[in-house]
């Protein structure tokens, strides 16, 4: 069977959030199941010394400008939310809780909260409005709230986040399918095409 | 008549290079003047925080990677030059030297020097290799020594990048046309479609 893609987000991250929005049509294109992997890019800014983007003069009003046009070019609605960045600890804990029941559920929920920041403007960040999104798609609110504060499901984000950054991944979104590595929603239409002709 | 296109570029920047090899093309498909427009890099990155790429952990592995991958498809030879990054001080100066009286020829220098530093690595951080370069294309090498000298051409390089920053320019490439800012040669195909369809 034909190797899997690996997507790797910040639930914060606008940028994943377009991508997020295409990424399974090129799985299906090319066979190819695609493995959800959200991370903490606040962890990997500390090793590398980004920075929110928004946050960088001249670049953070280009930003704005950019992700705006390529979500009317997807076809997506796009708005930001406030505040902006937001803490995606306990998005992140929930997604992979609910990757180990289910993975279709754990991706239409994260999905669910990309659109809730993206598209809603919600704020994301605090465990009940990540519980409340979970319990529009039939999860039980008692058990994944018990889970967020699970040390288990803690260890696990965190070596999920390690193994990222081991990965060499340092941004979001950032794709990995047959060992080669692609930063930025930028980068689909290359991943397509280097899956469809084995690189180049 | 069309606006003309702004194609904003440091002589240090490689995606710089790759737009270069295709900026032209657009301008014709669509019967826009290129206005190449070389500006120092280094200038905007005391005003935005910026570092060279290449120096960033991880991102910087990475670029060398999609640099590779991004000439490969492009069809372009594609290596690094020693010293990197390089002050573009002087090919900058030249340039604008050599605008004022055939901007045809200024092109042709501008493409001959991108190639010089990133299909042969040759450093061109010098006025000696900028000189050179430019003499290849008929250039008094005299002239071009003491024009690199002048204050005037000093001047004229530093009111163009000046110009560049006010305009909202970080980064390079940097392209504006009919007022909309696009950062990245990864967004050509996003300039070639604007033109094409009058925005979306």
């Amino acid at each position: 069977m034909a190797e899997a893609i690996d997507f790797y987000f910040d639930f914060s991250s606008p940028y994943g959030y377009l991508a997020a929005e295409r990424i399974d049509a090129i799985g299906q294109k090319h066979g190819r199941q695609v493995i959800w992997r959200p991370f903490l890019i606040g962890v990997v800014f500390k090793a590398t010394g980004g920075e929110p983007l928004l946050n960088i003069p001249l670049k953070g009003d280009y930003a704005r400008t950019d992700l705006e046009r390529a979500a009317r070019l997807l076809g997506v609605k796009f708005t930001l939310p406030s505040p902006f960045p937001f803490m995606s600890v306990a998005a992140s804990r929930a997604f992979y809780w609910l990757d180990d029941q289910d993975p279709g559920l754990a991706r239409d929920f994260a999905k669910a909260v990309y659109r809730a920041s993206f598209t809603e403007g919600r704020d994301m960040s605090a465990a009940a409005a990540v519980v409340s999104v979970a319990a529009e798609l039939g999860v039980d609110g008692e058990a994944l709230s018990a889970a967020l504060q699970d040390q288990a499901v803690k260890d696990r984000l965190r070596a999920e986040v390690e193994e990222a950054i081991a990965r060499g991944v340092f941004g979001s979104p950032f794709i990995m399918v047959d060992g080669e590595p692609f930063w930025g929603h930028d980068r689909l239409d290359h991943v397509d095409r280097w899956i469809e002709t084995g690189g180049w």
